[in-house]
């Protein structure tokens, strides 16, 4: 049977590649893809829960509650984010090589998706019994067969040359890139396998197995590095060749699998709360009718804070994917460096909702009413400030990654460096002001939330108005000298306003 | 500022509309439609959480707790899932006319969004107190500011025309055009609204004007072609112009906007129960310390049902997505019919976990084992005959709807009905051995989950065995006759089949 790609979109005519495998017609593999980010972004915000559904008494002081929650909880949270993480990157690497799929890789896919979604559990377990072997034994084993199904997709991929990337698929040393592809890939598997058997009769060891298999891309760098400054480049044009599984920093990343990823985090993060909301806050029919005598308004009124809360974690979520969005419109090409960045603003997102459940909470208790309000803060400035970074590593290659419009001088740059300072400066701003004015602070918060959206309405009107004011000034004080650039004052404003 | 759509993908050329708006930069709509999209499909399954977690006693009769569940929770759900679908067709039907979105327009439809989720909290309110005025207070003025909202989009767009479907653009009579999507926007909020006002002393009253907003198109569609039978057709060259805002079956509906709502449900329906599982399971390590003297695998060996019934769904729900896959591979058109059977099919599909859950809890106390069973079986034999009534309507309008390698006669065309019909021929076959031979109804269960993801791998190599025995079968008794055409020995087999 031919191999077809029957895809309305884009490519206009279906142009089957007739190498004809044995099994499964070609297909392309978007949708594949985006069914597995989608897997993957839910799967690595699931820790957050624990965290959340970990109930404080209101008398309890929130600052020892909140230690206690960051030391197990919140740190099981934020190292399964970053091993699911690590698990999709390595995904994305893998199908920038394999370019087509066919029924056999969709299903290797699911499978190795069903283990990947198991981690974050093993992990978990890990974590609360570090002492215990069967702990480790179970992630590093699960690890382990994650990476031979990865190994046998690239196989299969090679043994199917016409599912393969092109330019491996022109290329005449496909051998090698399997040979550079499959030893990557396999790295991590067999140091997990050690850790697997060590974990039975020497645990330290395991862990310390566990912990290279993050850190040795970079050790293998590293002495790389070093060599090349000792003995000077050596047949570095081979592995030069290959453009993705260098482990570079500026190593290209799919941006639309960035964004699919982005997009599914911030999703879930935004209904977090109303999947709590429909599951336990419909009051009982028969409290109402005892307790209330059928006064639904009242029997809600209860509930009030836990709906500020989802409104409230609903529309910064909203609001920081809506910069995102904005942000990855101008990027042209995403690199691994953002890839990492974007993930530690994922991970701060994923606490959001958290800290404006415990907001709204003390909200009337007034005891842990500002150390909520500012983690609140500070977990909005994070989150804020790693897609700022985005942005900044970004300009540094303008060329590369951006769009002229947004490059300095562009027409779009100073309102886009507006929409990202946004955030990080009100709640850098919202921070110190409940530290100077502790009174206040439940009703600096609420401003805080109520004004941010309005701001971004109105932003595109107050670049402008703030660039006009900007102009003037400096045609004010430069016109005794010189007669403006118009080119100067685009650029300046920018500057100015860092 | 001009109104550029930096957009890498397929439109290789950013190609500037300047018409330029007084605020925001003209963006392709693609990722907020993509957002928006991930976040219904959360939101659509989440009145299945209240079902999953209610507690079954194993003492119970299972027969009489589900009819509970199914009189309440399971109602509210599918309830819920339907008024989501809705407002999701809504949706896509408003982004059908407007193509292009500024930061207003993102912002406008952020906050429509934010008030869809809430939409199930309202419903079950609604549903649990359904005597009480406000309960449907709340549903109904959340509904009408929703298409408030839209309203306002569609407003927002037909002033800045350039946004607009290039149909309507290019239009003379945009006039009419605004002046009927917004009517037909507009209708079901006015109906709401009165609802909202008689909720306060007519209750029934209110629930017939809710129930008229879903039924009104059909009715008026009803009475268009009553009149059209008797009065003959009249100014319905005005109103076919339009492709979107017909409420015809066969309007078109975006393909990629089905498959993105669609996989965002299989993804979450996927991990809906190790969610549960990484929150509940871990085990407590002092239990652990003191119950099984740090042994963790016996401590997790009480967990083992869980961990099946999550791998049993996973693969289930990663099978039908499969499918769904391949189908929509293959579907080149979808229509608003095929968007309603693919919401069934959903609807199912989002209570495959609790059926697994359950079949797993009971399989060893026999009880009520063969009722969760026999349910499990039902729920996967709905999801995956809607899938094929999806092929099957394709097939109806094969010329428009299908790509030509899966029409009758195409190469493809017997392997696609095998796929399809994999699932439904499996459950109903297991449901009526459960029936026969009632003792090993677990064991006949537990076969069928193992032995259909390897059918799938190897389903073409199947259906190619099966065309040459019914090739060589139908060769024997016709040889006498005639000698075979080729192309009629294509067509034959998926014929019988059926």
């Amino acid at each position: 049977m031919s191999a077809p790609r029957p895809q309305a979109e884009g490519e206009a005519a279906p142009g089957p590649p007739r190498h004809s495998g044995e099994l499964g017609s070609t297909q392309a593999s978007h949708r594949l893809l985006a069914y597995s980010d989608a897997l993957l972004s839910i799967i690595a915000t699931v820790m957050i829960l624990p965290v959340a559904h970990t109930k404080i008494h209101p008398d309890q002081k929130l600052g020892e509650s909140v230690q206690q929650l960051l030391l197990t909880k919140i740190a099981v949270y934020l190292m399964t984010f970053l091993i699911v993480t690590v698990a999709w990157a390595a995904h994305v690497r893998l199908f920038q090589v394999i370019e087509l799929i066919d029924d056999v890789l969709a299903l290797l896919n699911l499978a190795c998706m069903m283990l990947i979604t198991f981690l974050p559990y093993t992990f978990s377990l890990m974590a609360s019994f570090p002492g215990v072997p069967f702990g480790i034994f179970l992630f590093s084993t699960c690890a382990v067969v994650i990476g031979l199904i990865q190994a046998v997709i690239v196989a299969y991929g090679f043994y199917h040359p016409y599912l393969l990337n092109h330019q491996i698929q022109v290329s005449e040393n496909q051998a090698f890139y399997k040979h550079h592809i499959l030893q990557i890939i396999l790295r991590g598997p067999v140091l997990c396998f050690l850790a697997a058997i060590f974990s039975f009769f020497f645990i330290p060891m395991s862990y310390v197995l566990l912990g290279l298999v993050i850190f040795l891309p970079h050790i293998t760098r590293v002495i790389i590095w070093c060599k090349n400054k000792t003995v000077g480049p050596k047949e570095d044009e081979e592995s030069h060749r290959l453009e993705a599984f260098t482990f570079y920093l500026n190593e290209p990343l799919s941006k639309e699998r960035v964004e699919a990823f982005s997009d599914g985090v911030y999703a879930i993060v935004a209904t977090l709360l109303i999947l709590d909301i429909c599951e336990d806050n419909v009051p009982d029919s028969k409290e109402v009718k005892d307790k209330f005598h059928d006064r639904l308004i009242e029997a809600l009124s209860e509930y009030g804070p836990n709906f500020l809360a989802y409104f409230a974690s609903f529309v910064t979520t909203g609001l920081l994917w809506f910069v995102h969005h904005s942000l990855f419109l101008y990027i042209t090409k995403a690199t691994r460096f953002m890839g990492l960045l974007n993930t530690f603003s994922l991970a701060f997102i994923g606490g959001l909702p958290l800290a404006y459940q415990l907001t709204s909470e003390f909200a009337e208790k007034s005891h842990n009413e500002i150390e909520a309000i500012q983690v609140s803060c500070v977990i909005t400035f994070f989150a804020s400030i790693f897609q700022f970074a985005i942005w900044i590593t970004a300009l540094f290659h303008e060329r590369e990654t951006l769009h002229p419009l947004a490059r300095y001088g562009g027409k779009e740059h100073a309102f886009m460096f507006a929409k990202l300072a946004l955030y990080p400066c009100v709640s850098l701003g919202a921070f110190f002001l409940t530290c100077l004015l502790s009174k206040f602070s439940t009703a600096i918060f609420h401003i805080m939330q109520i004004v941010v959206p309005f701001a971004f309405l109105a932003l595109r009107i107050l670049v402008r108005i703030s660039l006009a004011i900007m102009k003037s000034m400096l045609s004010l004080s430069r016109r005794k000298n010189v007669v403006l650039d118009e080119e100067e004052t685009c650029l300046s404003p920018a500057e100015t306003l860092s």
